[in-house]
C-alpha cells in the first residue's frame, strides 16, 4: 500500500498528541513501521523559528492577522517540501499533529480572515497536496481550555477569548461535513472511548485502502 | 498635497541608498518635511527578524523558494500595515528601499517562481496597495555587484550566479516598461549624473501631483 499523510485536528486540548499513539499503535498493527513524525506550525528548524515568531512575536512587537498567515503558510511549506513529501516519496507514512485545516478554522474562522483569501493562499503555496485523512477532534472549547490549562501556561493563540474558539470550531465542523476525507470524532467522550472511536475510524480507513 | 509612497529599487550595488539623499534633497525643497524611511525586507523588529532568517536561514537550513517568498510577503505586510500605511494617514512622505517590485523581479524573474502565483500572491496580500511612484536604478549586474562587493561581505542573495542577476534585471526592465508609475534611470553613469537624472523625474513628478 502507498504510503499515506494522516492529520489529527482540533482545539487546544482536543487530545491531538494524545490520539497520535492511538493512531501508531493501530498502524503498527496492521505492519506499518516507517512513520514520521510533524506538528504544525513547526517541524523543522525554520519553521520551528518561525512558529516562536508567530506564537510571541519579538520586541514587543505582535505580528498582524496577514502576517500571521503568511508566516504559517511559510513554515507550512517549508515542512511539506522539506519533510512530509521527501517521507512520502521513500514510502514513510506521516501522522500530522495539526496541518492546513488549523489555518482554515482558526485565521478563516477565529479570526475572520476572508475566506476566499484563505483558500487561494492554500491552492497558490500547496497545489493539489492534501491529507489523505483527516481526524477532526470536535469539543466545546471551554472542556479543551480546561485541559490544556491543567497543563501549563497558555501562549498568545490559547489566551484567545471563548468566541474565537467558538468561531474556530464552528469552521472546523462546517469544513469537515463538506469533505470526505475529514472524520469528525466527539473528543468530549473519555479518553477510552475516544480512543476506541479513532481506533475504529483509522482500522476501517486502513482497511479500504487495502481494498482498492 | 497628499502625502505619497516613493520607492525605489534596483539590483545590489544600483545605487538605491544613495538615491535616497537626492529624493529627500528634492522632498525638502518642495517643503516636504515629515518624512519616513522604509527598507525591504524589514522595516520593523518582526520583519527584520524574518529578513534575518530568509537571509540567513537557521541552523544550516534555508528556506525554499516557496517558504522565501512567504517570508518576504509576511515581513511586506507587516511593514504596510504597521508603518507605511499609518504614515500616510496622517500624511507623512514615505522613501522605501525596495518595496514589491523587488519579489516580481528577484523571485518573479532570479528564482523562476511563476509569475501568476508572483501577481496573485500580491494582489491577495497587497489588495491595490501600490507605491506612487518607483524609480528603478537600471545597471548592468555585474558593475552593481563589484560596487556592492567594495562596500564588504555578500549575503546569500548577492552570492548568486550572474544569471539570476541577469534574469532579476530583465524582469525589473519588462515590468518598468509595463508600468507608468516605474520609471527607469540609468544607473551605469557616473554619481552626478544619476542624481540629476533624480533630481529631474522627481521635481517633475512632484510639479504633476502639484498640478491635479
Ligand atoms: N478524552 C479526554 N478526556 C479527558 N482528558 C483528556 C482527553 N483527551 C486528552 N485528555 C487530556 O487533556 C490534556 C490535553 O490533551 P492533548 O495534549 O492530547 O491535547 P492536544 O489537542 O494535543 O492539545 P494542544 O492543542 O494544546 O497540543 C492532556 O492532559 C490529556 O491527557
Ligand atoms: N553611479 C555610481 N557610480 C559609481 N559608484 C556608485 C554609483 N552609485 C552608487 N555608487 C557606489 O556604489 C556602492 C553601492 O551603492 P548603494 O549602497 O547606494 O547601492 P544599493 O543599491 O543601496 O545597494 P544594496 O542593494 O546592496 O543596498 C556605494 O559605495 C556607492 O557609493
Ligand atoms: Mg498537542
Ligand atoms: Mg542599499
Amino acid at each position: 500500500m502507498k504510503s499515506k499523510f494522516v492529520v489529527i485536528e482540533g482545539l487546544e486540548g482536543a487530545g491531538k498528541t494524545t490520539a497520535r499513539d492511538t493512531i501508531v499503535s493501530v498502524m503498527r498493527e496492521q505492519g506499518i513501521k516507517d512513520i514520521v513524525f510533524t506538528r504544525e506550525p513547526g517541524g523543522t528548524p525554520l519553521a520551528e523559528k518561525l512558529r516562536d515568531l508567530f506564537k510571541r512575536g519579538t520586541d514587543g512587537e505582535l505580528p498582524t492577522v496577514k502576517a500571521e498567515v503568511l508566516m504559517l503558510y511559510a513554515a507550512r511549506v517549508q515542512l511539506v517540501e522539506t519533510v512530509i513529501m521527501p517521507a512520502l516519496a521513500r514510502g514513510a507514512w506521516v501522522i500530522g499533529d495539526r496541518h492546513d485545516l488549523s489555518s482554515q478554522a482558526y485565521q478563516g474562522g477565529g479570526r475572520g480572515v476572508d475566506q476566499d483569501l484563505m483558500t487561494s493562499l492554500r491552492d497558490t503555496v500547496l497545489g493539489d497536496f492534501r491529507p489523505h485523512l483527516t481526524l477532526y477532534l470536535d469539543l466545546p472549547p471551554l472542556v479543551g481550555l480546561q485541559r490544556a490549562r491543567a497543563r501549563g501556561e497558555l501562549d498568545r493563540i490559547e489566551q484567545e477569548a471563548l468566541p474565537f474558539f467558538e468561531r474556530t470550531r464552528a469552521r472546523y465542523l462546517e469544513l469537515a461535513a463538506q469533505d470526505e476525507s475529514i472524520v469528525t470524532i466527539d473528543a468530549a467522550q473519555t479518553l477510552e472511548q475516544v480512543s476506541a472511536d479513532i481506533r475504529q475510524v483509522v482500522s476501517q480507513w486502513l482497511q479500504q485502502q487495502e481494498d482498492r
